[in-house]
């Protein structure tokens, strides 16, 4: 079984990854689109991708990867982010001078309160990673600056950990969805069923999304996220991608869907699946 | 008059800002964050940010600027944005062997079709701005490599534009708003006012949306866009930005905002503003 997941090595989505599958064959994929595309065209057999953070939101290459793609979603899992702040060794004890700090830019702000507190004069670089933060870390000894990033990233540059846990939010989170065209079972501890859809809400129907929302209440069907996207045709046109409980009487379901599709609402169905939470 | 901008020089957002202000100062911020706070402490008078990109969608970093601090919107102005392809002059006429195309991700993604016909094989680098990938291009005369932004950072940078308007969408247009204290007076065609609100949904309160936005059907309220941003406390925990047509019926509006309040919806209103388009 081949599967695929956003990498470089050491990624979060590469510790998803090694959640789902203990024992299996993972290969790095550079980025989302990539990775997304390789599972439609049947490269690999799954594929990781990260969905949603507490801080930062959505992920918004993957979900609309999704509306573009439609992949099957066939679980999902919910991993603590821990985000540590690192320095080569011989700056170990002279952290606090650095006067560089990069990373990619979702570890940025995951780390807002922490960078205003001891580096408010410091300068903050961009990152396409945090890999790649590292990686300029440990090429630059001759100036004291930091990176942001995984315990594994400062491990696979041998650069020092100096704070831990810096992230602003203690519930700091990250979902991952796993694509693949077969159900896969896991050895996590099950949390619920949820399923996802993804609607296309035409501009000039004033009050679609209330109406839509209408059949789901009526049915007693708990939303558990819903939010826009941008259609890319023109300013104003948006799909929504709507994440919900699914029903234990799963006619309950099949009904609202057929609703919605009378209702002349594009709907299409991109899984029905397990979540799960790495303890 | 002092009037900050996201910067660089040259960028989307300076355009948008030289368009509302003919002969202001304007003073250019390297990262929304600094803007946005610069606003708040009233270092500057106005701040332009951008909000929405057609491909793109919502500019996040605004979003929650304007939910932690909650400046007042005064105004909307939407440019059309095209994206060139720019190479060293002394490269004008092989660009297609280009080993390397830079960008910012946002202009990447927005010319994903033409990378993909031009460049199937070419290493792709993501930048922190577009005007940080011309630079680089400035400064690497040894290799053919390419990058896309705008007209003004070809100029910048003495490079030589070899395809115009890339684009993957005709209509990539982006809305940038005016955040400050006083309402200001512009030469641009009006076209129609808005307003924008922030509302707290809480986790434990399903069909909470569905209620929310019942208040507005019932009222007739046109709403031209609803998102939800997370609360950054824990997954699950969504705030939600609506922007709608203002009534002609003011009173109209006054009446759902205390519907709202007296639902327990923890609403903040953010502008009551008019929109433009730059021609």
């Amino acid at each position: 079984m081949d599967i695929g997941y956003l990498g470089p090595k050491g990624s979060f989505t590469h510790a998803a990854a090694k959640a789902f599958f203990q024992t299996e064959t993972l290969t790095s994929y550079p980025t989302l689109i990539q990775l997304i595309d390789a599972r439609v065209a049947g490269q690999i057999d799954y594929a990781v991708v990260p969905v949603e953070n507490t801080i930062e939101g959505s992920v918004l290459q993957t979900i609309d990867g999704i509306y573009q793609n439609l992949p099957t979603i066939q679980g999902e899992i919910t991993l603590k982010i821990e985000q540590q702040l690192m320095v080569r060794p011989e700056y170990a004890e002279r952290w606090k001078e650095a006067e560089l700090v990069c990373s990619h830019p979702q570890a940025l702000a995951q780390c807002q309160t922490f960078i205003r507190e001891y580096f408010p004069a410091a300068e903050i670089e961009q990152m396409a990673s945090t890999t790649l933060g590292a990686k300029r870390v440990a090429e630059t000894p001759q100036k004291i600056i930091a990176s942001i990033g995984s315990c594994t990233a400062a491990r696979e540059f041998d650069l020092t950990i100096v704070k831990r846990n810096i992230q602003s939010v203690e519930n700091n989170e990250t979902r991952f969805w796993l694509l693949g065209d077969q159900p896969v079972e896991s050895q996590l501890n099950f949390q619920r069923q949820k399923a996802t859809l993804l609607v296309d809400l035409p501009f000039d129907r004033p009050g679609a999304l209330y109406h839509l929302l209408a059949l789901f209440a009526e049915a007693k069907i708990n939303l558990t996220k819903i939010e826009s996207r941008p259609q890319k045709t023109q300013l104003g046109e948006y799909f929504f991608i709507i994440d919900l409980e699914v029903p234990k009487d799963l006619q309950t379901l099949d009904r609202v869907i057929h609703l919605l599709s009378q209702q002349e609402f594009p709907v299409k169905f991109v899984g029905n699946y397990p979540t799960y939470r790495k303890p």
